[in-house]
């Protein structure tokens, strides 16, 4: 009998990573540098305990978190996320960008990535992406049948000449009718650490504003802020929202489950209409809200301030541990790898030179897996983009999850595995 | 400019039920006999503080409650989750149809419903549906561009004799490679409180099965058993899982939303291959897996009992509001109107006579909602079918959220809407 799974189904790959992680669990001695997994003896357990416990103290608290609620979730929730924003922002109460009604809860801010690009794209679609970018979200395109179009990424973000030559180019050969997104890691972003100015955010929409008459419709910019948070290093940069005219082409998503508990997985976006409305509607189909219990959890610890403790405790902690990579890594790393340093997130950036292969069937890559180090090779950061060949002689080094001792030494393994092969 | 939204956004319509919602919000006195909400004041909340306090406690449990997990679910709510299952169907260990490697949790059952949806389904699939069903599920269907085929639904469960006729019909249409699936909410189902015996769930996996062959590939069976636990009358039935052939064909899908508590949003599936693979790849797009602190308090549920006694006590709470409903109807619905009690669920079934139209737009339904009081039109449960009109002389009358009280006075104001007009 011939395959009975749809399009979607067939086309839905194994992910690039779950290999690398049954990789980690059958070797014990394995140092994961590789996941996004967050620090562990900084998460909030006696805080979490503390909350629940007063949420659950009485039926007046303790029913509504535990019934049914609203699909785009919590009022309270959304109002406190908003609050939030603005004053990540510095935005006045009024701004109509951060209004809280254009605010949707979701579990995790990948749901609300995919849910996006279910309300918005066909197959065929295109969808410019940072090169390197996201692979989860690449994984997204891919199983949808939505082709990326990669624009290049400098260690200060977007390269705005060549997003403009895309554009351009796209236009040319007729498909600009099929472009509907750009997708922007805008912090300390996943896989590079490279973070975009406000100036050039201001750019990006200003470029995509100039193509909508030709495209024949919008073009968003979807702002993804996931390690906004996660800073130990400069100042915080001005979200998308503060540029004129974002409360029309600016998706913003964000997460709660980076900076407070991935356990407790709740994520938020920000759309503008129509789009609003139908990612709520697919959210009614999805699971018509995510978890009230998580939902008040999150709730209480932004409305007593817990949660901006915790954020500050963990800066300090993911600052550390940066500062613990980067000595390794001058220490153990051949000088003719490039390291793009990071001011926050959980990842480091490593290029080899150009000849030097670090993918996953490279000698580089099998020669640290029996070294028991494990990274992720930034070829599967890039898109598959008929327009330039992937290049693959980058690392993506997470000082996440692993204890600062292990960062020491995997760091010392993965230099030796290199000064082998430079 | 033209609309921008994708197929799928386009489709994706306001669900019928959401202005429901609105009216019930905007009239203060309102009963809402419309909603499928769980009692109130039975919700678990001193045992789910118990359980939360319990896993806090330690770094030991509370890390991983708080961390990344995998993404079909912690292995020990997984394993739960199988004993669970073979105990209600008293199934033996080795039962490979009861499997827990085949188990998946997720975000609520609903959310199992919309990736194996995606998983098997392409624009213009078929899948056969009670008539009437669950009307979230048709709208997903909806969404999706997937179409419906009703099979005559009786008190005691599907007609196997119409189910036949339908194959039949698609087969001679040249339909048949179209049809992917049978969706049957099998215990105390929603709208209509019908259960479908044993037999007649071997009777429908046998009539799939002598038409596969036609059609060219498997057609499946999916048992959607989201009240089984909510049963205060009579014996419990064995699920489709222990018809032989189970672990290749039977999709079965259950909740612990219903029975525990729908703000801890957890439900769970069991799916032949390549079914599990596809559809754990799609939720690893969607959102790599469930918060594990909801699957670790209910994994602590199941562990130490407190799941089971606290299903004990919502079976007596339903059987007692469902009496009370039972009896309020005697009393104040006319003798012409006819009344499908249920042993289990949330729902009672009202079959006007055939000329009375119960419809949203009806002069009853207009009528009630003037009253303040609210039902669920039977209409909007009917999957679009050239092949027959929808019948609208039917309501879903739940007694899930309602105090004994509210369902007393709102059977009463209903009984009176209907004296007028019948």
């Amino acid at each position: 009998m011939k395959s009975h799974l749809s399009k979607l189904g067939q086309r839905t790959v194994e992910p690039p990573i779950s290999w690398l992680m049954h990789a980690a669990l059958s070797q014990p001695d394995l140092i994961s540098l590789a996941a996004g997994f967050t620090d562990n003896p900084s998460l909030p357990i006696a805080e979490t305990r503390a909350l629940l416990n007063e949420i659950l103290r009485s039926p007046k608290t303790g029913q509504p978190a535990l019934q049914y609620g609203i699909t785009a979730g919590e009022t309270n929730l959304r109002q406190l996320t908003a609050r939030h924003l603005q004053k990540l922002d510095d935005a006045g109460a009024t701004s109509k960008s951060h209004s809280w009604e254009r605010v949707m809860i979701t579990g995790g801010s990948q749901q609300l990535l995919y849910m996006t690009l279910e309300a918005l794209c066909d197959e065929g679609d295109i969808i410019l992406v940072e090169d390197p970018t996201y692979f989860v979200f690449l994984s997204i395109l891919q199983s949808r049948g939505i082709r990326a179009r990669g624009v290049r990424l400098e260690r200060n973000g977007l390269n705005l000449a060549h997003l403009e030559c895309v554009l351009q180019s796209l236009k040319r050969s007729g498909e600009l009718c099929r472009v509907k997104m750009l997708y922007l890691v805008s912090y300390f972003q996943n896989p590079t650490g490279a973070t975009t100015s406000f100036r050039k955010k201001r750019g990006i929409l200003k470029l995509l504003k100039k193509f909508e008459r030709a495209a024949g419709h919008p073009i968003y910019l979807l702002e993804d802020a996931a390690y906004r948070e996660l800073r130990f290093k400069g100042p915080d940069i001005k979200s998308a929202l503060m540029v004129r005219g974002a409360a029309e082409r600016v998706i913003y998503t964000g997460t709660y489950s980076k900076p407070y508990a991935p356990g407790a997985r709740l994520g938020f976006g920000l759309l503008p209409e129509p789009l609003f409305t139908s990612v709520q509607r697919i959210k009614g189909n999805h699971d018509f809200g995510t978890a009230n219990l998580l939902q008040q959890l999150l709730a209480g610890a932004l409305a007593t301030g817990l949660y901006d403790k915790h954020v500050a405790k963990i800066e300090r902690r993911y600052g550390q541990k940066a500062r613990v990579m980067k000595q390794a890594l001058a220490e153990h790393f051949p000088a003719n790898v490039e390291i793009w340093e990071s001011g926050g997130g959980l990842y480091f950036w490593a290029r080899l030179p150009k000849n030097v292969s670090s993918s996953v069937k490279s000698k580089v890559f099998q020669t640290a897996l029996k070294n028991d180090v494990l990274y992720v090779p930034g070829e599967i950061c890039y898109a598959d983009d008929p327009a330039r060949a992937k290049p693959d002689n980058e690392m993506r080094i997470s000082f996440g999850s692993a204890s600062e001792e292990n960062i020491r030494k995997g760091i010392a393994r993965l230099g030796a595995v290199l000064r082998k092969f430079l």
